[in-house]
């Protein structure tokens, strides 16, 4: 391990990142007797001069994870958090700005959803409606995700969301494939779609001059959007949901230039009640779990350039 | 492995039993053009007359596990999936009088919630209102649970939930507790509370001369109730949390004995940000995941026996 | 939730515990240049007058979990780790001894296991055979598992695993069983049998007047034995080479009374490869994730009485 | 939805690809009466002339994700199974060649590792050494990983493995490092040094012409080489540990040219037992979960491209 050995030795260094990932912060904001809370996992990833820590070990550019970890947490407080976009695009700028070796950050944010508890009616004898204004239970539906990208010049945002199952109960068939001497699956003329949606959205925003989208409002509708065309189209394969489902986002939001899917095929097949002497018209079905048919694609605006990676979204 | 070797032997059989587990389950209902959907994960447990399949593999007494799997397919067409309990109460009754070698079978479920996707507004020009009666999306909130026993005589159910996260950002505190040589935690008057609810709750019905609970109901109440105890309660400790969230039940719900509490108390530890010279004043938070408090309780009808086991909840 | 409320309110408390969970553990004893290391998981779950907490919010009688947890880490350095059990013996007397409210204490542990990474071959020109006295790479295979418990006269000791997947490729049959209306699956003459073991086994050692078995001579030598009496077993049904692998261990190890195991029927389907002009002779296999079989039994030496409760070991 | 709004629609396809996820095929080969087994989780991806089928629903060019599983096991048939990288290169060949519309397929493959129960003594009454010849228990260490990539000209293999754990007790220090306004880590010059390897790396053989690595040697060997690195190199810091990691492998191995790592620093904090008058002399730890410093490196042959992609390692 002698370091006379590395001038020598025909092997370079590639890309490299490193920081603190899954810093769980949670802040709450207190509007008077009624709290908000935002809670985030949050994980930093930086790259720059950063060769002589990898052959020598000298930590002379390093910033610690730790003090990563450190500067996510005071920044909840220092910055707040309005959005898990705008908050990651405060430390993006920090890291790159204020540590000169440090070229690029790229800060990657999961988001969980909270509600408030329902307040008990307001004839209630226990309480009045006050108790839900610091109450609340986790949502637990999607995970909402945020990448913020930033190499001093520009920026890149790519939103998103996993873990959104979705199913059409009917209105979906699969026929007319290409048949091999492998092939024995009978078509299907009204079968079950359901999926679990994985997708990634990239904001045009890039570059300081230009004014933020509204983030909040954006998530709310790239989903909204993303729900609709998944139960509006009469489906002929998955491909075709799926291409329908990232148009739609495109076609509606402007801020939004590209969309990656990648969405499961959750199979849910017909149950053979023959043998029972029962018949099954389309009622009980069995939810496998694997195999299951995988279907990604990126849909983008015309002209605009595809740039969130095929493995971003890996299952 | 000779079958004479056994007279000898001084070992004996103790409890056993067998079936066929997570049976995944999708019933689909059509009331015109609106579906309804049932998502169950159901598994099945038999005893009974097995002694000679545990000693000599004769399966003259087995009904396969392959079988059981059928029938719970088999039921959903034929009984249909009223709700989770209904449909287990089907399955038990019939392993214990169809089988003479069965006497009691323990059919548990987990039921996984969907909400219809939300159509869009009405001056849309793609659709009409007409979509979201057969498209869905996960709830993913909490699991419901069921458990039902049958022995031919009488019925135990269990019914509950797991992993319903729930926070209140004030109104906790935890002081004037015991200090030994191994303390070191400083008392706390203004903490966040937090917990993922594990519970069981066990109905007092149990013989098929009386009326059955409405079980759709009584879940849809006794879990409001369990949230609304948990929000109202100004805690001193997850201890009177936990009573609270039981007693309440009790007190609401007549159909229900017992309830047993798994609550793991998810920290959320306030971050030291002096070291930064900023002061902290109960905005922003670690969310910690291991190691975490483990209250554990049962709350039971005075009177009634407990009869839920202490390691049903284990996390 | 005021206190005058309760004397009125007919509800009562049953048995409760509550405790830290989940401490990780890691204990490096240094002899010499060679290093040892302990990998542990421990939950501590302490009962006793604990009314109060509950009823009150009172804390008077509560050691913080947060002292359990410092306790742990603390008796890591006062009494080192020797097995799992031993260290579990020494806390869960401590909490029962030394805190007057606390009357039972179940401590209960995980270990990881870890081998050391192989030395280079002595040619090597880049180090000495030291190195691996200090390297490690975890095991991975099954999780040890032990519960110790003590009420302040009488201790029950209950070691185990999991996570242990074991596999036949032949030797295995099933025939013979109940056809009823819903039986479709064929007899089987040589199929796959392979499980992930889950098994836990009480030691009939209970009052310090006794010696203590040597738990980590006992837990190597039960291991093996169950290993072997799953390999050397033709079965006939999964029951009966549970019941083989139970007697085993209690013919051959007199420290342990009673086996329970819970079993899943890891299926593996042999793949119909006709509709390809394929025969498949017992080669190819699809390894299904659910449903799966599920046996469960307890195994004891005669005259001792079963204490494992049925749920202990709850998928 | 109809087709003629498409024309006018300024929405793109980007890349895109499908095919079944997760075949979970086992092959058993009896060599007499001793068996092998290889124990497989395939994904296919395939891609190609699909435009139709996402902007129409036209399946004219699909070959269904269910053929591409029966593929998977009628080739574990048809072909065997030597090493999960040939039988990869079996299958992409296959779908490239005999499907005109399909340009490209990519295979993943899992495998699990087993080994047989050792078999009991000579000297054993119950039975011969035979059992062990058909009877395994899951290694249950790394998971062995292989992606083989072909378009019809040349072909792309990237082997790997994940979750791989391995610590050094000492020889790790972590000082000399960037201090801002966020910095509190003190420096450490005696630390745990411990990660989950995930590593990917890629072979240089990319043409039917070339001689085919021995890839059941070459993952032995690379495993080996990895594994020693990590446990010889005395380390300032876990970068200079990775590329160790890598240039061994690159040093040693002829048939690679590049290594993508992703290490999460598993942290061990050492616990602080001052408070209860113990001092710890670098022997008791805690296991943090999260968060987790996380070092991602490639490291590469001179002169070669790197193209394993950043994000195929994603944690």
């Amino acid at each position: 391990m002698t370091d006379n050995s590395r001038p020598a030795r025909p092997v370079m260094l590639g890309q490299n990142q490193y920081g603190k990932a899954e810093n769980r912060v949670v802040k709450i904001t207190r509007d008077g007797a009624t709290h908000h809370i935002k809670d985030l996992n949050v994980s930093v990833s930086l790259s720059g001069d950063m060769d002589e820590v990898h052959y020598s070990g000298s930590n002379a550019n390093v910033l610690p994870t730790d003090t990563t970890k450190n500067t996510v947490f005071a920044f909840a407080k220092e910055h707040g958090i309005d959005s898990a976009e705008q908050f990651g695009i405060h430390l993006a700028r920090h890291f790159v700005t204020s540590q000169e070796p440090i070229h690029r950050a790229r800060i990657r944010i999961e988001e969980y959803a909270w509600e408030r508890i329902e307040a008990p009616a307001a004839g209630s004898q226990v309480t009045g409606a006050d108790e839900a204004r610091h109450s609340f239970v986790r949502k637990g539906q999607e995970t909402r995700l945020a990448q913020i990208t930033y190499d001093g010049e520009r920026w890149e945002v790519v939103s998103g969301l996993k873990d959104l199952v979705v199913m059409n109960s009917t209105d979906s068939e699969f026929w007319g494939y290409v048949k091999d001497r492998y092939t024995t699956l009978p078509e299907a003329y009204d079968r079950i779609l359901a999926t679990q949606v994985s997708a990634r959205w990239r904001f045009n925003w890039s570059d300081d001059g230009q004014q933020t989208p509204h983030w909040e409002k954006s998530y709310e509708q790239t989903r909204k959007h993303m729900l609709q065309a998944f139960a509006e189209t009469y489906s002929l394969s998955l491909q075709q949901t799926l291409y329908q489902m990232g148009s739609r986002i495109i076609d509606n939001r402007d801020e939004i230039d590209e969309v990656r899917f990648s969405l499961p095929n959750k199979h849910h097949f017909l149950v053979d009640l023959e043998p029972f002497g029962l018949k099954n018209e389309n009622e009980v079905y069995h939810a496998a779990d694997r195999p299951y048919g995988l279907i990604e694609a990126t849909v983008l605006r015309e002209g605009c350039e595809a740039r969130i990676p095929v493995d971003l979204t890996n299952l």
